[in-house]
């Protein structure tokens, strides 16, 4: 069965606003905040990896995996195949991306989970995993009656844009909190290139969250 | 005309969690952060009237418009008179808000504008009052031929919830961006009551757009 909806004429901003998120994204971390590292002695390399799993591996893939029925030219079981992989992707940079939190914390002796951008950010990532998992019992193996299937759907798309929306506002209460931190620890100067820059990969992280949007409602 | 669609079992959360955001804004503001203020050599108590305005004139008057059709029972142009009240007092009462919001920040020397909160706030009450002005002339006065209105009405709703979640996210970020202040400040112990009040106050505010979302969906 070829997917029911051809690309609708606002599909075209779901990888722009996702590249320009992307390279935001590494060009704060690389060249403004030093590069990534897994093991240093500078914790700030190590926190660096967590913006880039998050908007890179979490937000660009999650929401391309949310769209994939609308604006993949493939045969539905391809379409679903696509779908529930960048999912996965989605769901293990989310999963490292977390460890990396709390291994910066933990190694730069600060104290986690205290912010609403982590009560957001973990929340979105244990419903992400439970949706995924249930989604994957329902829909793929060993999958249940098509009667319960068609039932489940409009939950399953009202939970998955809940979630994904979920996410959207814990990235963009991270990138407030760690540019509030920089700020007052005077290590970017308010209205400065570096601030800009993380404010607009907020806009372009909320851009692409309507583009996805506009996919699904066109 | 009768309502479309009766009350669903979720209709209940929206008041129940709007009650609840309410209550946690004016305790936080009355008992912990030292009352409200349009005029004060504190400018925190000016700063107190932002919140309490948002949360409660603002975000918790916009969500009960926006599921009016759907719990309100009562004729067609009643529900839509009750939409388009409510739309109005949460517009003024964000208008005001933003007002303050700039008031403080003058009269403690801080500079404005320059956090992802203060961008999608503005943006939020810019589009907001440009929605209301456009659904008011195209669905109130003077109104569109009902061919236009009916083609019009998707628009109207992507566009309405869009600016409904914007507003959602630019209040977490604002709740984070005060916190952090606070905290650091060393004026609010991280994990003491009102750190925790606070951010539960952010966390009845999502399930009051959960809750929306749901009495849409339903």
């Amino acid at each position: 069965m070829p997917a029911k909806y051809g690309p609708g004429p606002w599909s075209i901003f779901v990888p722009l606003f996702g590249i320009a998120a992307t390279v935001m994204v590494l060009v704060w971390t690389l060249k403004f905040r030093g590069g990534l590292a897994f093991r240093s002695r500078n914790q700030e390399l190590i926190f660096n990896v967590h913006p880039v799993l998050m908007v890179i591996g979490f937000i660009v893939s999650s929401g391309h995996a949310i769209v994939v029925f609308k604006i993949l030219p493939a045969r539905r079981k391809a379409q679903k195949a696509v779908h529930l992989l960048l999912h996965l992707v989605a769901l293990l940079a989310g999963v490292v991306g977390v460890y990396v939190a709390f291994k910066f914390k933990r190694e730069s002796g600060l104290k986690d989970m205290s912010s609403l951008h982590s009560w957001f950010g973990m929340a979105t990532i244990c419903l992400y995993g439970l949706q995924w998992l249930l989604a994957f019992l329902f829909f793929w193996f060993p999958g249940a009656a098509m009667y319960t299937r068609a039932r489940i759907v409009p939950w399953h798309v009202f939970a998955g844009l809940v979630i994904f929306l979920m996410a959207i506002c814990a990235a963009e209460l991270g990138i407030l909190e760690k540019l509030t931190f920089l700020e007052r620890a005077k290590a970017v100067r308010i209205f400065g290139e570096e601030a800009l820059l993380v404010n607009f990969m907020g806009i372009a992280i909320l851009f692409f969250a309507i583009a996805v949007g506009l996919c699904l409602f066109l």
